[in-house]
């Protein structure tokens, strides 16, 4: 029985009110005054919801798939609580970020730092989004055999993702450009350990946990044709991250090359300085002459001038939104030197990879427990392939 | 064998670096770049050692006064990653209060967010410092009975710290001057939450897991004259909570009593708005005429004629240091109301009360090991009773 996407997302949402009410009942019950019961109240309602939820309706999805049966309620609750989890600690991450990089919006509405008497406050509310994951896995989890890994698996996402966060910061920053600092090593690193731990690798470590995959021996199956021995959250993670890699990359192409029909908005990337697939595939073959170019172009902000056009809507461009000149000889650049080519070539390579690499999974007897499905990380791929918005 | 409190803490900061640098090859190992590895450094480096290292020693000084005996070096080592663990704890806290707060300076030197280049970097690097915490744990307890508890127990203080930290901010805004959001219960709940779990509980509970104390029963000794089973963490929390909260009242206090030759710097919470056990007490007692020159004068900042007197030195006060009309008019009622006295009762009271509780703990046989000892809470009264600094 098929159901529609928004039946399931309105299900997962459902598990939230309950969930929410569990941390601000918890929250009150230490003697918390009303305002700032208030102020908790509208901290993760600002923050948690809102989203997309793909990443923490994919811990339920794959758990589903790895029990190749649907999940009676109180599994469900169980397994939404650690999607919840997921959505927390990206809302901790993105409320901090907003801070560092002076972000204006998120999801279409102010960042909470802009919030009218939030400011720096958020620097507080963050940690307390984070705060609340070891709260719910010590509520609902502590019983469970694989309780420390949870925790444990937590506590390492949130510190990679951190240290993303700081080569991101360091190497990038808006007001200072200086392309010497890109590399595509530095990029691949950046993704790696801002997005793919906690937003591909991470929802599916969790769901493997919940099904009791084995941590710390490997699973053989003797009946397999090639029955060699494989730690399955190493290659989980084989898997995940250049598959987390590539769905940032995408997003990096789509900044340049998607139209703001297809992705929303005007890509921002050359103007903010982003250490972006784009520009690294681009340094890494330009001529001096192109080198010149980039250099002196590259996070350059529109004149005020140009500015003034934007608003007034002169000089806008139809297909590529608003564009002051620097950015539209970046842009320009970027397909004469055959980005587009070169990006359909890579998404070519990195599909083919993974699909041998998750054909080879051994899937183990029909029925048993604890092992890996092919359709775990073949239904990623199928949401990332090839997309275009 | 008496050694100095230099010796001590130089043992102390000895186990520091290496765990800094254990911190920083793991950080390395992960391939992080140069200038990544570099940044994390400094951050260690400028903000989690320099302070006092109270807490973090309090840790150390209990657990040896539980063991009865001196430590071995491997048994030292391991304390002190606890102890060190306490002060990243406090350094995640103290690097994000600061930029909530817009503190210029932090134990002599300028707050870490006010360092060039680092900016609101820092809003990133806090929670770098609380991650480096169960890093530690794990590599040096996980394989301990009590690992679990330790994790649990941070993760329990940060949560408590956080909400403490947030009633704060949201009940004494700087720039916005409202006693009635005040009161001795919500003074009484920031303390406690802000600062008496992690400062006095979680060194003094880390220790008890260190020294095999249990968390889930009870230890009633048979040959006490009184065995009434007791819960031991929630004995200790009974004495340190109420200890934490006179020590920061003692802060409180000598913040308006103390001149500068004694705290080292003239007070500043009348003039922060800061929601301190004196004005509590002032507002709970002051008769209508009384409360408006409080509502007239607290938390008023100089206007610039003051500043301009305090900087060249006119207006000085030898006792008080340089102080603003609003600011004086406050310190004098606070005299006239008689806060002193009323502090010297309150003190004398804690004094006693704390002083039973402590003398009614039961230390279990000569040599019995797991039990509790009253030298353990006595050790912090007779650093704390009657400190004029």
């Amino acid at each position: 029985m098929a159901t529609t996407v928004s039946d399931e997302q309105a299900r997962f949402e459902g598990a939230w009110s309950i969930i929410r009410n569990e941390l601000l009942s918890h929250f009150k019950s230490c003697g918390m005054p009303a305002e700032a019961q208030e102020w908790y109240t509208k901290n993760l309602d600002y923050n948690v919801t809102g989203g997309k939820l793909n990443h923490g309706m994919a811990v339920v999805d794959t758990i589903e798939i790895l029990k190749g049966r649907a999940l009676t309620d109180e599994e469900y609750f169980q397994a939404a609580v650690l999607g919840w989890s997921v959505e927390l600690l990206q809302a901790f991450f993105v409320v901090a970020d907003d801070i560092i990089d002076s972000s204006i919006t998120r999801r279409g509405q102010p960042c909470w730092y802009r919030v009218p008497k939030v400011n720096l406050i958020a620097v507080n509310d963050a940690p307390m989004l984070e705060s609340a994951i070891y709260r719910l896995l010590k509520v609902h989890f502590k019983k469970e055999p694989y309780y420390v890994d949870l925790v444990e698996l937590f506590h390492e996402t949130t510190y990679q993702t951190l240290m993303g966060q700081l080569i991101d910061v360091i190497t990038a920053p808006e007001d200072q450009v200086d392309l010497s600092k890109f590399s595509s090593e530095k990029h691949s690193l950046i993704v790696i350990y801002k997005t793919a731990y906690y937003s591909f690798y991470l929802p599916v470590a969790l769901a493997m946990l919940f099904c009791c995959i084995p941590t710390s021996y490997v699973l053989p199956n003797p009946q397999s044709a090639n029955p060699t021995p494989v730690a399955p959250y190493d290659l989980a993670k084989e898997i995940l991250i250049p598959l987390g890699e590539y769905f940032q990359i995408q997003d990096d192409f789509l900044d340049f090359s998607g139209t703001p029909a297809q992705i929303g908005k005007n890509g921002t990337d050359i103007v903010d300085n982003k250490c972006s697939w784009c520009i690294n595939t681009a340094l890494s073959i330009a001529t001096p002459e192109q080198r010149k170019i980039l250099d002196e172009n590259y996070g350059v902000k529109p004149t005020p001038e140009e500015k003034q056009k934007m608003v007034t809507g002169e000089g806008m461009n139809e297909e590529q939104g608003y564009l002051g000149e620097a950015e539209k000889r970046v842009t320009a650049l970027f397909e004469e030197m055959g980005l587009r080519g070169i990006y359909e070539e890579y998404e070519k390579n990195v599909y083919k990879k993974l699909s041998e690499k998750i054909d080879q999974i051994d899937e183990g007897l029909p029925d048993q427990e604890g092992v890996l499905k092919r359709e775990v990380f073949s239904s990623f791929m199928r949401k990332i392939y090839q997309r275009q918005s």
